[in-house]
């Protein structure tokens, strides 16, 4: 069985061009991929709690000698970490919220990246200590944004924080290849909008086929799901 | 009278290298000009609300047309732009989580910056079709970072989506200068973090007398709290 985490991060619904192409996704990948299964999570019906003082020192405190109340400031993160480590491939689906993530997808990612759960810190590594625990993941990046000129080259590429950021964190979530479509010039909406909106819709069916195959060929490899 | 509006978003109280160094501004800044006023907005203590599709609704409704329910859903990012718009001079205090700012601090900005409040957009600009409506304001960034070499040239500045990512969005806030000033290697916590330390907070001083030179000179211009 194929696991995919299906992030939504966008608050608008049904008007939402990011969801518009996570749902294109998803349906796509149901249809190709047999014995798949989704894990929806939607961060604009419940966004994730904002990392507190308490959170850190929980974290930082070794799992056995934790209180019931450190085990309660991260039973969010412990819910959203399992969603993670129990997938292959994880789809995130955001609109560009002033050049980056959405403060929910932020939060989301705050929650996910954790000492001794998804990375490991030793001083012995000399000066790059974190190392991802998790491996082999596929992250599929789905964005809307209201400009354009968002990709390398582009007049915009300088003030792009969001698809590079979420690559850059997702290292520590064990992603080991990316892909990433988007739709751009949304504000204008103009011909070069529905284009943008035509072409991404476009692309669905040949990256849900790409995300299989690199499944299919083993990408993931045996640590794909190795965990702390 | 000068006004600085003093975000706070670490969450960690004494042991915030951040907070130190905002702490050490503000008392500086204090001591050096007369008249000077200080409105603190600590994210800690009360995280702003996340946006919504109702929030979208509101804003994108003229403001003689808006219910009282959308009235309330705008009232804190009313607030917190009205603290803004007060401010001569925005000191950021903030950690770096994830390569990038903590939710909390993305949380602020996403209510802060806001069309028709400090922003417009207008299709007729063609291309760049927003701009800001507050004008000459002076960001001061105080960061603290675990790791290291996210300056220019530095051998993670590829992975840095703090300072970058705030002076992108701060264009939209009326920013017209911004001074930065960091500590690194937190968590490595060895004698290149003590000299990180020692260095940024000797630096303050001669920041202070900086941002007084600047206000003083009358960078500000008179367009420094225009307003929509």
């Amino acid at each position: 069985m194929t696991t995919m985490l299906h992030v939504d991060a966008s608050v608008r619904g049904t008007r939402s061009l990011s969801r518009r192409l996570g749902d294109a996704f998803r349906e796509g990948w149901l249809a190709q991929v047999s014995a798949a299964r989704v894990i929806h999570r939607d961060l604009a019906a419940a966004a994730p709690p904002f990392v507190d003082e308490a959170w850190i020192a929980a974290c930082f405190t070794p799992a056995d000698r934790r209180t019931d109340a450190m085990r309660e400031v991260l039973a969010p993160s412990d819910e959203l970490i399992a969603e993670l480590e129990a997938a292959e491939v994880l789809v995130i689906a955001t609109p560009m919220f002033n050049y980056g993530m959405p403060a929910r997808l932020k939060a989301w990612i705050d929650q996910v990246v954790r000492v001794d759960r998804t990375f490991s810190f030793d001083l012995a590594r000399g000066d790059w200590p974190l190392e991802p625990l998790l491996a082999g993941k596929i992250l599929v990046l789905l964005t809307s944004a209201g400009e354009f000129g968002f990709g390398p080259g582009g007049v915009r590429e300088h003030m792009n924080h969001l698809d590079p950021h979420v690559r850059v964190a997702s290292g520590y979530l064990g992603v080991a290849e990316t892909f990433h479509l988007g739709i751009e010039y949304q504000e204008f909406g103009d011909a070069r909008h529905e284009r943008s909106v035509a072409d991404a819709m476009a692309g669905i069916p040949g990256l849900v086929a790409q995300v299989a195959a690199t499944v299919r060929r083993g990408a993931l490899g045996d640590g794909a799901r190795r965990s702390a």
